[in-house]
C-alpha cells in the first residue's frame, strides 16, 4: 500500500466519525440547555479517566484506556445510542453494533482496522482491567450529568435509586468502588425528595 | 487531604469542563449542518492523533500528545475561542486564556493542577516533539471540516490559499510534513474554483 493511500484511508475514517458529533444520548448537559451528544461525550469520558486515574486499580493503564473511551462509541453512528434506563432488544442492538464496527473500523489501513477492532472488543467484553475501568467511567459520567441537570435521564425514564444500583453501581463498583461509594452518596438525595 | 477532599475537587473540575460543549468554533461540521464545539473538536482531535499516529517523529510520545489534545481547549471556557482566521488582540487573548488556566486547572487537587498546567504550558510553548505534533494535529482538522462541509470558516472569512500556508500550513508541516502534503494536494481545487 502507498503512503497516500494509507493516508486517504485513514483520514476517510476520522471525516466517517465527524457523523458522532449527532449522536444524541439520553443525559443532558450540566446545565440542561440540551442533551449530550455521544462526540463530546467520548472527550469527556477521557478527560474523566485522566482526572481519575487514581481510582483504578494497580494493573490498570490509563492511556490505553483513554483510547478505548475514545473509540468505544463510534459504532453509534450507525447503531444509535441505546439509553440504559430505555427499553430495547439487547440482542438486536449488539449485532447492529458489530456490524457498525465491522463497516467503521473497516475503513482503516488493514492493520489499523485490526487494532482498532481489538480494542472495540475488548471494551465491549468488560473483562480485562483496562476495559472494567473504562467502563466504570463510561458509566459514572451520566450519572454527574443527570444530578447536575435536575434529573434527566432520570426522569425521563422514571428512575429510582435501586434500579441505578443494579444497572449502573454494580458496573461503576466494579472498576472503581472508592468511586462508586463517592458517588452514590452524592446523587442518593435527588432519590428522596 | 482526604480521599473525598481529592474526589470532589477532581469532580468540580470534570462538571465545570462540561461547558466546553457550549464554546463554538469556526469550523462546521463535515455536513454543514451547524458549528463545531469545542469539547467535541477535542475529541476528534484525540482521535485524528491516534489515528495519524505514524506520521510522528520518532521522538513523539503520541499517549502525552492525546492528553494534551484532552485539556488543551479547556481555557475557552472563560476565554472563547479565537478563530485563526479573524482579527484579535494576540497578546489579550493570551492573557486571557493564562488567566482561565489559572482558575480551571485551580480547580483540581495541587498535584494535577501542577501536572496538568504544565501540559498545557507545554502545548501553547509549542516548542517539544510532542506540542509541536499536537499542534500539527489541531491545525489540520479545521482545513478537513472545511473542505468537506464547502468552505466553512474559509469562506466567512475570505480565506486564500496563501493565508492558509502562511498561517496553518507552516504549522501543519511542521510536526507532520508529509500530512501537510497531502492535505494542501487535497484542500487546493477548493481555492481555484
Amino acid at each position: 500500500m502507498t503512503q497516500d493511500t494509507r493516508l486517504s484511508q485513514q483520514l476517510t475514517f476520522l471525516l466517517e466519525a465527524d457523523k458522532l458529533k449527532q449522536v444524541l444520548r439520553a443525559s443532558p448537559l450540566c446545565d440542561n440547555s440540551r442533551r449530550e451528544n455521544s462526540g463530546e461525550h467520548s472527550w469527556h469520558i477521557a478527560l474523566f479517566a485522566m482526572v481519575l486515574a487514581d481510582q483504578a486499580g494497580p494493573d490498570v493503564q490509563i492511556d490505553r484506556v483513554i483510547r478505548m473511551l475514545l473509540i468505544h462509541d463510534i459504532v453509534e453512528i450507525d447503531a444509535g445510542d441505546a439509553p440504559i434506563h430505555g427499553k430495547f432488544d439487547v440482542a438486536a442492538q449488539e449485532a447492529k453494533e458489530r456490524a457498525a464496527a465491522d463497516r467503521l473500523f473497516g475503513l482503516l489501513p488493514p492493520d489499523q482496522a485490526v487494532s482498532f477492532r481489538a480494542l472495540w472488543d475488548e471494551f465491549e467484553a468488560a473483562t480485562t482491567p483496562d476495559a472494567v475501568f473504562a467502563k466504570s467511567i463510561d458509566r459514572v459520567q451520566p450519572l454527574l450529568l443527570n444530578e447536575s441537570s435536575g434529573g434527566g435521564s432520570w426522569t425521563e425514564y422514571n428512575v429510582t435509586l435501586d434500579q441505578i444500583d443494579s444497572r449502573v453501581g454494580v458496573k461503576v463498583a466494579k472498576g472503581a468502588p472508592k468511586l462508586w461509594t463517592f458517588v452514590r452518596a452524592r446523587i442518593a438525595p435527588f432519590f428522596s425528595r
